[in-house]
């Protein structure tokens, strides 16, 4: 099935990329064609300074080798050969409502026949849209309930507690979903992993660009910019501090480029920076703790 | 000694404050007093749009506690009471062409009666000014030579090795000195080695200033502007991927506003931005690896 699924996520980048172009309208992808040191490769995809965009990345890669016994140790898992496939997203816009969002989906194949699907899909406004985060979280509930309604509620905790910075007491958006190892078992066959990991590849574009439709045009001022590139930092520190995929990737002397397209354009830090109490940004920030969006969709906002 | 030690650090931070704020001569330092969690406190003090500095922070620290087991097996000690006290600085200039710098000297106190110093001092010019790194490295290897003619050779090739970002195959900056571990032996009392941290944490002030004072005026366009933003990009990684002290002061539960001081008040992160062959930024760029910049002096440039 490696075939195929590899097949998958090339067409899931083209699929993403034509539809963020044509919502986007200013600018295209740049790509560049690279290989991985022990096999492999991939096609790195970056939009700058589009009309909506300001940078962004859709990333394929597959690559394969022999797992190094640090990276085994690591993975908890023998030091074989592996093969590694896999699509990365983040798109950061310059409208500071228009939020930031990030997707993976991934599978990962050891020689031993070992095998898993993992992935995970999180929204990080700049300033939280009550609206926006019901939509992404409903969406994502219907998502995961056509496979099984114990992964929404499941993969919903493990996002709100891996996109979490220790450090600032707060999660770096609003969640999502995350999950991993995911493999057949007495329920389900590889087949309905695979299918369920394309149900939530499938959501990007249309959630995205149906929400970039929605707020690209909404006026902002240089205190909602200040503030955008205020959050943009934590983002950053996120990233740098706590991501596995890229600490992983740079300890595996990935493609360092690549990996970390992931960082925005603009960035600030201020010092001790306190919204005003009752504010716009002080409201964001409350919202960046776990909340049940499912039950807000009930409340009139 | 702790107690002089301690007295020392404050004082240390006073001079230093002091000659920043005559040097700048736009703004002045806001301070801060905060407590930690287990014991002891801080003096965090920061100065923001300044004339030459856009954003410093000279932080004096004394904490005491118990070691967590983590934090105990981390350092490679036992889990006992310790007592920690230092001085750390950063500081970004507005200007592309005065360097930002880092200094940190520390002394740690275990319980069990094992003590330590450390610290180290590091240039990250913008644009490499073969002058300044020469001044840097011969007024470093002085303040050395002045205690053991062996700790400049070897604490700069500890620095070389220490701020050096892997993924990037490049150093931080032109280095500097870094030492640790730093306690009496057959030759020199604990009181000559509080003298050689004590002759490096006087460098600082009169090495910076002058620095200031020689590269403030220096005009500048925008395209040296967007290259220090960009370079800024590689000190926010080293500092959140690589920095030990950093990582540390965040896993130890520090004071997180304290800590992350260090990072520039703005950044950019371009996708494979490659300066022109031949160009200032492309010079800037060879001299980002390991130089012996002693003999650099002989050289007429």
């Amino acid at each position: 099935m490696r075939k195929e699924i590899q097949q998958y996520f090339e067409d899931l980048q083209d699929f993403i990329c034509s539809s963020l172009e044509l919502e986007d309208g200013g600018n295209s992808f740049h790509q560049d064609i690279w290989e991985h040191h022990s096999g492999g490769g991939g096609r790195t995809r970056i939009l700058m300074h589009g009309n909506v965009i300001e940078k962004g990345g859709v990333n394929f890669s597959a690559t394969w080798g022999k797992l190094s016994e640090n990276m085994a140790k690591r993975m908890n898992v023998p030091a074989v050969g592996y093969f590694a496939t896999g699509v990365s997203i983040v798109i950061h816009a310059f409208n500071p409502f228009v939020p930031t969002i990030h997707m993976n989906v991934r599978y990962f194949e050891l020689e031993n026949g070992k095998y898993w699907f993992g992935g995970g899909i999180d929204l990080t406004p700049m300033y939280v849209i009550i609206e926006d985060g019901v939509r992404f979280h409903t969406g994502l509930k219907a998502v995961c309930d056509g496979h099984n309604s114990e992964y929404y509620p499941k993969f919903k905790q493990w996002a709100d507690e891996y996109f979490y910075l220790p450090h600032r007491k707060e999660m770096r958006g609003i969640g999502g979903i995350f999950f991993d190892y995911m493999a057949e078992n007495e329920k389900y066959s590889k087949k309905d992993i695979f299918a369920f990991v394309q149900s939530v590849g499938n959501f990007f574009a249309p959630f995205y660009t149906q929400t970039m439709a929605l707020r690209k045009n909404t006026p902002f001022t240089q205190q909602h910019k200040d503030f955008q590139l205020w959050r943009r930092g934590r983002y950053v520190e996120f990233n740098l501090i706590y991501d596995r995929g890229t600490l992983f990737g740079l300890d595996n002397q990935g493609r360092t480029e690549s990996i970390l397209m992931s960082l925005p354009y603009e960035v600030r830090w201020l010092y001790n920076y306190q919204p005003e109490p009752n504010s716009q940004e002080a409201f964001t920030l409350e919202y960046l703790q776990p909340k049940d969006w499912i039950s807000l969709s009930q409340v009139k906002v």
